[in-house]
């Protein structure tokens, strides 16, 4: 193996801790001593790879959302009309119901700390957000015309980011079926 | 004035100052110092009345439990109808629609924040949606038996937090004001 793909395959597995390390703890209480346990790679090597906390954070983001758009474009070539990948994106919480009850949605629950005081690393977080939010946009263009498509993205949004807050409050995963259940309706009615 | 009262004074000026500091930065990221500087008043003296940011906590969470519980009362009083009294509900967000969009949901983020690894923490935050939740069920008995009224207060919950979580992401006022609307229309049809 060349050096370079070495480093990469390493970079990659502290990425892959911090993504799974970012469900169970919030960014500003995770120390670089946390990831590389979790990453079970030594310090020193952690920090030859990755300057600071938020070079890791800027890697993890550029993560998800290559998983969130390979995800988003399989769903595109195997599911052929707007409203059966709509009611797919319905369902994530309902897939996720244990890490949600538990963790809450792992790109709301970050956007929201950092929103806080920290505006570059929302901005960085904020990306997988809009992965979501254009893909949606797409989706609903095939129903209606262009703003009411981007009203309709939003307005899943809300319901979607609104279940999993709640029932991660509630503990609760009899509010993910319901609200998936009533979402689903409201897809079908449109 | 009395020692005690004057202790009382003190610490009701602590309080408000971390009440609204909250809003502002999250509750991890917040010191003892931040406390004393925005309260303006010497750390040993903080540190007499309150010994540690967990006991300040508990003191602003009954705070704010107070004042909604009064906010509630109020409404009880003077609005004669439950469908308006969820109206004047739904609009909290829309009259709050600045600190919305620059610090979110003050609750909402609060209960997120600390679920991630404090449960004790989150217990106590979570007093104050508890507070909103049952007062919602009170109200919506009126149109439906108890069982629907529970889920009839979940979902209003469920939108109310989506709709402040989004706009927060977003920073986007138009979000609140048309999620608003939105939910006017789904009470009215109720």
């Amino acid at each position: 193996m060349r050096a370079r793909e070495k480093t990469e395959q390493i970079k990659l597995v502290i990425v892959k801790a911090t993504d799974e390390l970012l469900y169970h703890k919030s960014y500003n209480l995770m120390s670089f001593s946390d990831i590389a346990e979790a990453s079970d790679i030594p310090r020193g090597n952690l920090n030859y790879h990755f300057k600071t906390k938020d070079d890791i954070l800027l890697a993890v983001v550029a993560y998800r959302v290559q998983q969130m758009n390979k995800m988003l474009s399989d769903w595109d070539a195997s599911i052929n009309s707007p409203l059966e990948r709509l009611l797919r994106f319905a369902q994530i919480p309902l897939n996720e119901k244990n890490n949600v009850v538990q963790h809450g949605c792992p790109i709301g629950t970050l956007n929201q700390e950092l929103g806080k005081v920290q505006p570059e690393l929302k901005a960085i977080s904020k990306q997988q957000f809009d992965v979501f939010k254009q893909w949606l946009i797409k989706q609903f263009s095939d129903f209606v015309p262009g703003q009411d498509a981007q009203k309709l993205a939003v307005h899943m949004l809300v319901r979607s980011q609104g279940l999993s807050a709640v029932a991660f409050i509630e503990e609760d995963k009899k509010i993910i079926e319901t609200e998936v259940k009533a979402i689903e309706q409201w897809l079908k009615s449109l």
